[in-house]
């Protein structure tokens, strides 16, 4: 087999935002398969916030991405060749594939991929995978239900409520009977948030200084005070909206967007008394410690969106040979839904 | 009755430590009683660090004691005279009964105080029901047990060990089976933690410089990481312990007294992000969250007193006079166990 593997390695930690240089591209034949290994041709790379954590060597909930290494990444494949008795040539499989044209699994690698099945996938598209019915749907699923606990008639807030995770969290809350309010970084999420997902408030939090004028902000469209809080960003936000939780408010933690780039300590939040007064709950979490409800949630999911109660919104980035920009435009904040690298052809 | 009533007021908010000024001294008359009514004389006040928030009116659990009211303490008294059918002359109350030699209750005054029942009292000694069987044994147990939910052989680390919650939250660990660690303020109480209270290991947070020395110091001594922190201080204790907690580890957030008496905004823990990371809990709580579980703690401590699992210590302030001064003295850290003012001769 004479094909040729693009690759991305990760060649320098960044410091402070992103930079193409962080990367460096390579090309590397494949090698023939043994026994018990597969080889898989990936179709989509999935881009999310916490790449930004792998490429630091900060204390994180996985191991590093080590200096060298090709860049951690999800992605969706399809089997192209097979000598392991679990899948056969043309399955798709979902995992962690890396930035590359092709990944060999050997060993221990089987356990972070997962069979997709397509008979429970709407509208036929292979990405939901990635989006809604990926771990960012899962994420916003488990973590709402599970940590936020969600009551009816109660306000459920979200951070980056226009990404990939907070816009599914925002239509299910909805779904169980909430009212929604969520921030993002443009006029146009906004009114995508409130005009096509049904948020009942959307902020564009740029409008406001961070502080007294934020939270002013939000205790306009929250008269009711937050329930729950699903916090995707942390930062000035999150600080604004310990000012107007509840009694008992819970606080999915489920991401810090805002300091990832930060290239020195970050405070905490300055009103992190309020967690004793209101007697908050804060639960830091990844999805990985729900494994055993991810078929609930994926059933459930699939079924929302199939009655139209869920939409979504996919932003495809061309050619592995993008990833790199693509991954630094994420964080720029300009984009709604899920973001992917097409990499290769469905077959 | 022409008894004369002595008082400390509320003149002024604290701005950072607290002040002799900050209280006014007066007296008055006490008045008669009327129907449904009731007359007490206190015998012993509480001195707790929450009494610094009470005193200001930043957002809390409670409406701040206003400017010109009697200052609001939790007291045990005796009642002196009762139109109330509840009560009788001779009975022992506990309740929120104020910086005075009596307090006359009227209407919902009632709702804030319980009757204390000596049949269950070890030792003879009333004043139990401001410490270990008081809420702040109440707030050790309940907070520890339902939040903290600690599992034999995991480490329980606590700050503020040698005050009155502390040192039952370490006690009571030990009786679960738990690693036990505890930070103080001098070498004195930690002997004591360590030599009377069984402790498995106490530090001298004084000793150490915030950030990494204090981080190394923990690290030393819990050599499995920490599973619950136990919270009475937040500050860079705080900030220490989140880069040592393992995997899901609870910290049932009790108290914050080391920014109690800060004069502006203060930043939250550094170390925020690994709440996240750890996937940690942090719950705030207040004891009367627990309300319904009284009964259980109070049966559960009073048994481990009488075996002697459980060992407790007072410190008395002679006079009501002298309560400013003892608050302010408490925010000194000098003191180990239980700070109350005795206020007058149990009948």
């Amino acid at each position: 087999m004479a094909k040729v593997n693009r690759q991305f390695r990760l060649t320098a930690r960044p410091v402070g935002e992103i930079k193409e240089s962080d990367f460096s591209y390579k090309e590397e034949e494949i090698p023939t398969i043994g026994d018990g290994e597969m080889f898989v041709r990936n179709l989509y790379l999935s881009l999310d916030p916490t790449n930004r954590l792998w490429m630091s060597d900060q204390d994180q909930y996985m191991p590093p991405v080590e200096l060298g290494a090709v860049m951690r990444g999800i992605a969706i494949a399809v089997v192209e060749e097979s000598k392991s008795p679990q899948y056969k040539k043309g399955d798709f499989i979902w995992g962690l594939l890396g930035w590359q044209d092709y990944a060999l699994l050997t060993g221990d690698d089987f356990q972070n991929v997962i069979p997709l099945d397509s008979s429970v996938l709407p509208d036929n598209k292979l990405t939901l995978y990635l989006g809604p019915m990926g771990m960012t749907g899962w994420t916003a699923y488990l973590g709402l239900l599970n940590i936020g606990k969600p009551q009816p008639g109660e306000t459920v807030f979200v951070s980056g409520a226009a990404g990939s995770v907070g816009s599914m969290v925002g239509q299910i809350a909805k779904i169980k009977g909430c009212r929604v309010v969520g921030t993002a970084g443009s006029e146009s999420k906004c009114l995508w948030l409130k005009e096509e997902l049904g948020f009942d408030e959307a902020i564009n939090y740029k409008n406001y200084k961070p502080g007294l004028e934020l939270e002013e902000a939000i205790a306009k469209v929250c008269p009711n005070g937050i329930d729950v809080y699903f916090d995707n960003v942390g930062g000035s936000i999150l600080d604004a909206v310990l000012t107007q939780v509840n009694l008992h408010a819970r606080i999915p933690l489920c991401g810090l967007m805002s300091i990832y780039n930060a290239k020195g300590p970050v405070p905490g939040p300055y009103n992190y008394s309020q967690i004793m007064m209101k007697r908050v709950q804060v639960q830091g979490f990844i999805i990985s410690d729900y494994f055993m409800q991810w078929s609930e949630a994926m059933t459930a999911i699939a079924q929302w969106i199939k009655e139209g109660k869920i939409k979504y919104s996919e932003e495809t980035v061309d050619g592995l040979e993008n990833a790199p920009k693509a991954l630094i435009q994420l964080f720029k904040g300009t984009s709604k839904g899920k973001v992917f690298v097409k990499i290769s052809e469905e077959p």
